[in-house]
């Protein structure tokens, strides 16, 4: 095995023989053998081992055994110690899924202090099936099929193309040690169900199974590129760019056949895994919206509007410099035009040399003041709302055009003094509202 | 199961309770069940039985037992006898192919000849997870795991949601008598080793596994359906359609990604399952082609040329009416012009009132003679050849563009005389060798 994995690292990863890496072990035998490998072909790594006190004395066992494998192979050993179990609290998290964050941040930082390019880790073909079995068990999309891949960003895969059996059947012609491996603590009931029940029996249905299950991720990776070639196109066709959102036309949506095939697949990388709320939305009623992890997607007339939801949480809206037309959170359109007419309730003109951008479009809060149009001095909101007789609806609808700190327009309602035109102005913007 | 299964047919299948259908019925489990279960409802159907005479007193069992089964249900039975095993030999291909091919092919004379509309078939959701796991085991592409559908073309399986633990259930409960269907013969050894060993392991990992399998299946589907969208977009950007066959530029093809993955999605629908004959193709030389069962993809210079193989073997290219240019099997471009210059090696001009369409372009066989331009009385090719010094390739090389059984022009070399343009001609055809 040590001559392929030469030849296979001199084919595929020429980049770990020229550089230092770091090596996540665990003990285990897979990256005990990978330790070894990669020692034998005199590359230059160091160990990481991750120590997360989930099992007590044998978690510090596995410590304590990573250290002297450093020391048998003559390679450095980064050592760090998780309150995994506090992180699962804080964070409200899956045992497994504090592990995952907790070791790929402190591989980061690690990678980051020492200028270390490449993560190396000892994931092998058993773990792409048993990662399969359990997506289908579970239910699953193309993406929980496909396996994880040899090469992505800093991180490679050298044992991916190799099976359990010929990594033990190697590790015990080298006569290697290992700790038995339990850190998948949360998959581990299912992890060793398939292991010892389900493969063995996958793979008496044909003598090349686990060559056949690696074309299998092969074309069906080759499919799901495919599809999102489709979707991108139908991305760059449909999802118009404004200020800061995306503007997406709710009736072309429609159109699309499997709609809720495209809809998973458009609003995924957004965060929003769950299509139905996203099919929800087209028919439902201006103004609704669904949140991911980052995005807030809200329907607005005929259109879906898809945003950051930072801007919509503190509720700021930039418009950058330039003619601009945005529908949300209002329908507002700007241009330079060359003479002022009237100023009216629904448009108004502003001299664009004492504005400040990026403009914002903001609700209001207590203590704003504006300076109002033909006005000498300034007047509190709260005091305009009132003699304007304005309901308690219509106030928390007002939406503010801001310049810095000063209100440019209470949209709809009164301009600004200080923003005027004068004889002075060399720039009109006229702002109205649609 | 009754309840749900009558609802199930009106939301999904109301075709069912409209028309007379064949239930296909081995006299297993699933078909007997079917068959109660269509009686219950009070659906019309008739029942179709394939003796496939593999397994001797068994298969004449099998009849019988659905010759009883009709009775008891008062539904007519129509039985066929086949040789399956001279069938095996004589189209060399599987036991299993083989039954599948004879049982359609009867299905199908029994649908016409009834005026009947629906083939109604007993898969059920266990199928899938077996062809699946059968698929995989073998290595395969979405295809391959997306299942059978519940309705497609004439044929309709409503039990296809329901598991095979539920179906027995259903049946013990009711009482029902079935034989132990054994007609998938060559998969046999597979389907049950998965049923009995890796199906229920698998229904272990997870409460809702088959549930889950399902909607797994939906979301493959979904993937497989926008990823055949994106082909049929190449497809259109690219297969250009001319007379009788499809160019497509090689260069073009090489800029897409993946592009085995598009190589195998464009041509698979034409029979080609390799890509890497067609990969290979794409460099080959001038003149290389590969076959599938039907067509023939053909390099010549910079375009693949994608046709039919009958046209290819008969070696006959038919020109319909009308302006044409073809690159194969031969570059030539035909329209029509106001008036006729000189005729020429490479460009002749017919009177095209004297045609007969379509037009054909062929090699020349034994026998073959002509009118040359010019001359009176015609000429036979083979000494026409001769008197012109060509080898032995020049002569294989040679085109025909003829007319019926006339030859108009010996390509590149020498015009017909009774198609020439006269002075009562009204319509000019130029043809020119590109």
């Amino acid at each position: 095995m040590l001559k392929d994995f030469q030849s296979h690292i001199l084919d595929n990863f020429p980049e770990l023989t020229k550089n230092k890496f770091l090596l996540a072990c665990s003990g285990g035998l897979d990256s005990v053998l990978l330790s070894y490998l990669c020692k034998e072909s005199e590359m230059d790594f160091i160990l990481a081992h991750c120590n997360f006190r989930l099992r007590g004395a044998a978690s510090d066992g596995d410590e304590k055994f990573v250290k002297e494998l450093g020391n048998r192979l003559g390679r450095p050993v980064l050592v760090t110690h998780f309150d995994t179990m506090g992180y699962v609290h804080s964070h409200r998290v899956s045992v497994q899924m504090a592990a995952r964050e907790l070791r790929y941040q402190w591989f980061k930082g690690l990678m980051e202090e020492h200028g270390i390019a490449y993560l190396v880790m000892a994931h092998h073909a058993d773990d792409n099936l048993e990662t399969f079995l359990i997506n289908l068990s579970r239910g699953t999309g193309i993406d929980g099929l496909t396996g994880i891949p040899e090469a992505t960003g800093q991180i490679r895969r050298p044992l991916l193309k190799y099976t359990r059996d010929t990594i033990l059947a190697h590790a015990k012609e080298m006569d290697l040690q290992w700790r038995e491996d339990e850190s998948n603590a949360d998959t581990k009931y299912l992890r060793n169900k398939i292991r010892q029940e389900i493969v063995p029996k996958l793979k008496e249905l044909h003598p090349a199974f686990m060559e056949n299950f690696e074309r299998t991720l092969g074309f069906l990776k080759e499919t799901q590129e495919i599809s999102e070639n489709e979707l991108e196109r139908v991305r760059e066709r449909l999802f118009q760019r404004e200020n800061q959102y995306l503007k997406i036309s709710v009736s072309e949506l429609k159109k699309l056949r499997p709609l809720h095939g495209y809809l998973y697949g458009l609003f995924k990388e957004f965060g929003f895994t769950e299509w139905q709320n996203v099919a929800e939305l087209l028919d439902a009623m201006s103004g609704k919206s669904v949140y991911s992890a980052e995005y807030v997607l809200l329907k607005n007339r005929d259109y879906l509007i898809l945003a950051k939801k930072t801007a919509q949480e503190k509720g700021v809206f930039e418009i950058e410099e330039g003619d601009f037309k945005i529908d949300y959170p209002i329908g507002l359109e700007g241009k330079e035009v060359l003479e002022k007419k009237d100023t009216t309730a629904r448009i108004i003109y502003l001299d664009k040399n004492t504005l400040k951008y990026p403009l914002t479009v903001r609700k209001w809060e207590k203590g704003d003041y504006f300076y109002p149009l033909g006005m000498k001095g300034k007047k509190k909101l709260s005091k305009y709302f009132k003699d304007e007789k304005l309901d308690l609806f219509s106030k928390q609808e007002q939406w503010l055009l801001c310049s810095g700190d000063a209100i440019v327009w209470v949209i709809g309602r009164r301009a600004d003094d200080r923003f005027k035109v004068t004889e002075s102005t060399k720039e009109i913007l006229s702002v109205a509202l649609l």
